[in-house]
């Protein structure tokens, strides 16, 4: 008989970073002077790291500022109270070499889709990889 | 001629709440040691408010020694390249007075679907609210 009890499950570090890989757009949580602050963002997963392009302004001082930040991609089903969830902790570094700037966009430009001249790259080194499965399963 | 030129767009006050209130899944950032984190949780919009529910632990504890926090929801199309997404940024109370919790569960439970003990009850006042669109528009 199926049982209306969910369950949270502990996702792999190797399936984590394969959500990672399979997805595009995450969320980065950032310090601003007292609090934090979460913006979506387009990404790509690129030799273990967070790939993101961010314009000069309010994200760039704060990661700056405050170069440890969180990054999630997460899936839920509202219907199905189902989904999961991947958190990155980690230290964002921008990437100022030319070369190292064009191997990266070469790999996967995340490029934003407001447009606009984001034209910082920057990296969040994936430190702490976590995840969570949430299903709603049979006893 | 269709122009492949997308905009970003602010939201008005009043469509954040909307959006806010027909919604359950968001994502609340807290300050855990020296960094953020980002975790998916289940809401109610009640009273101009975020109701959730939480465990003892983790969470509770950071949201006892950082009170402000971030919450966000969003929707993105990868596909068509756009989206939206609200930002609020408040302080957390816990609600104790048990007439208060009564009255905000009967208003609406943000049950936490993995279940367990998730009995605090914690709202974020809604301090700052903001939003954007994101548009793939034609010019």
């Amino acid at each position: 008989m199926a049982s209306n009890d969910p369950k949270l499950e502990e996702m792999s570090e190797v399936a984590c970073r394969r959500y990672l890989s399979q997805h595009q757009v995450g969320r980065i949580a950032i310090m601003v002077d007292d609090h934090p602050e979460i913006f979506p963002v387009n990404y790509r997963f690129t030799d273990g790291s967070i790939v993101i392009r961010v314009g000069p302004g309010l994200k760039l001082n704060a990661i700056a500022n405050n170069p440890l930040v969180a990054f999630e991609i997460d899936g839920t089903n509202e219907e199905r109270h189902n989904g999961w969830s991947v958190l990155v902790v980690g230290r964002t570094e921008e990437v100022t070499d030319p070369d190292e700037r064009v191997r990266l966009m070469e790999q996967g430009d995340p490029a934003p889709w407001p447009g606009g001249e984001k034209d910082h790259v920057v990296l969040i080194h994936a430190e702490q990889v976590s995840g969570r499965y949430l299903l709603q399963h049979r006893t």
